[in-house]
């Protein structure tokens, strides 16, 4: 499916990439509420008993929906930087959104893991790995639209962008260190990644 | 994932936030027939039977489909007050849409509750506890936004802010009663969900 | 969740409303997918055979395909005459798109009965039924509408209203004598459903 | 579902056409994680070994969110040379959504067909096919919109066009012949549309 080349010059359509990432961003983090099952007690067992014992799903749930709200607060602020895009950088963003949307399945994962209490350090890793993918995407779409100031609105300062790359670069070490940090204790990891959500969520750590 | 720094003043694209809400309410409304399932009537049965049989399937899905439109309708009532967003009234509304998307669960679960003939005073309360938990994300994400008039346009009178926070504080004890009332009959206080579903539909509730 | 009373007069923003119905449409039609199932063949029967066995899941894709598109086409085109909308307009979009978003539900449930042989009565009397229904709600959004030119553009000449009116009256009548033809012939009936759905594609059937 | 008339005249909103189908493909996009499932290991085999084990649903997973993400900037760099809209047009759009929203249901064969190792042809067949109606549809997009400069802005030169038809005009030849070599080996197949997809990422295939 080759490129209509005379769109060659037109680069400046930001606002049709972030309806499109904004849509994809929706869908994934409402798809979550499909893994929350309707339990069916076997007899003997209350429906009370039954939707007890899957707190993981709520649990998952709640944590995989603070984290690509997150993700997506974060888009929509990095996103204001930005002036225009290019063909280079769509294909950029489809790769973050490939990660992005992915996170329903580790997600559901753990959910599982948690329940039936077998493959918990698996379940984990694979979750700790999409966070790890997920902040190493961050940074290759910013360092491929700050290079340079290539796609950045002319205000930005030298400072601030210096501040933005320092940032980003943080991110994956963080979720390197927790997913490891399953190796000695899954629970451990996932706490961390739980209080992390929390913490991402609370005013005196963005901006505002 | 930290935030880029220096958008820290950039505090005025409603849009953007307007377009994700908009689109995991559209999602969420729309996945509530995803619940509604195609029945494979035994031998004896026939699929008329079989299709009448799931009543509170069709029920659930009518219900939750008004309660979801009346909320994207009242959302975007309330949002025409607003001139602007910052950090944390993103997260508020992030909090706002993870109740909402959550409602297809309790939704099902009242659906197959009714069905199986089990469970529907848990499930009830799981219902009534969502809807509660929407009641209670209204007066949030209200109360932050127009506390100290921090992000209302400026032509909304205190008059009419205190008509606004008056009546979005009436919603959560509605919906506590409703949703206790469970206790004496789940039938009861589901078909005073239906009720005020099909109320607030009806223009003369609106300002219309 | 009453309403914010100062909104009262505000009645014109109808993007929103657009977007969110575009939304709840492209997602419904975007569902239909989930309903052909990838089939397991038992022993000594190949995939291709299997594949092959299930038509009707394809059939049943394309015609709700074509029918939720067109449906957002006219609905595109209708809106093109208004200029406006209020809270009672709002709530009678909600139910045209409940039903909208049923289609999933009465398509799934002909594919099946045309595979299982079994029921194909009763599965299409539901589609014609919400075939029905949807054409009922076309004339509802528009006669709420043009009633006194209440949100129309004010361009629209009499004789245009007149000519909408008449157009959309048509519908639920052909829909109720193809749904009724069921009962002579269920396959008459479907095969009637999809014929108009490939007509209405046409150019020639258009205003283009 | 008859037009209203009066709307004949009114061709220009590509806006609103390019929402939906936006959102059409941002939604075949995310769905395609919810083929990636949960397994379930049997006793004696770990959860690491069962999920290693579905590699080909990863694989599936990467390829397709890829080729339809090629397929959005590829669209959305066509529709940059368009300045209209009419009736023909949109339902000509509504059959190009028609092939990319199947998309998932040949991804979810595939990867099926490479983990239970049966039907592998059949399912590359109908992957392929399904890639092969894709590339016809670019054409029959562009062809309509090109045909006398229809919808084009005006200032899309001759010699553009006439590129434009030869680029996409390459699509339907090549994706047919790989397809036909399924007949040689599937798995050959399989590797090309995954390099495809792979190079049209590449900056330098693009226009940038």
């Amino acid at each position: 499916m080759p490129d209509e080349p005379s769109a060659r010059e037109q680069t400046s359509d930001k606002s049709r990439l972030e309806t499109f990432s904004d849509g994809v961003m929706a869908i994934a983090i409402t798809l979550l509420v499909l893994d929350v099952r309707v339990p069916h007690p076997g007899s003997g067992q209350s429906l009370g008993h039954a939707l007890a014992h899957q707190w993981p799903s709520y649990a998952a749930y709640a944590t995989s929906f603070l984290v690509i709200g997150i993700i997506w607060v974060n888009h929509h602020q990095m996103f204001k930087l930005f002036a225009k895009t290019n063909y280079p950088f769509l294909m950029v963003n489809v790769l973050f959104l490939m990660v992005l949307s992915f996170i329903p399945f580790p997600t559901a994962l753990v959910a599982d893991a948690l329940q039936v209490r077998e493959g918990l350090r698996t379940a984990t890793l694979m979750y700790g790995g999409t966070m790890f993918g997920m902040a190493v995407m961050f940074n290759v779409v910013w360092l491929y639209a700050a290079k340079d100031r290539r796609l950045l609105v002319g205000s930005v300062s030298d400072e601030a962008i210096a501040r933005g790359t320092r940032s980003y670069r943080f991110g994956p070490i963080l979720y390197l260190v927790i997913t490891l940090l399953a190796f000695l204790s899954p629970y451990l990891s996932l706490s961390l990644f739980a209080a992390f959500a929390l913490y991402w969520l609370l005013p005196s750590s963005g901006p505002g």
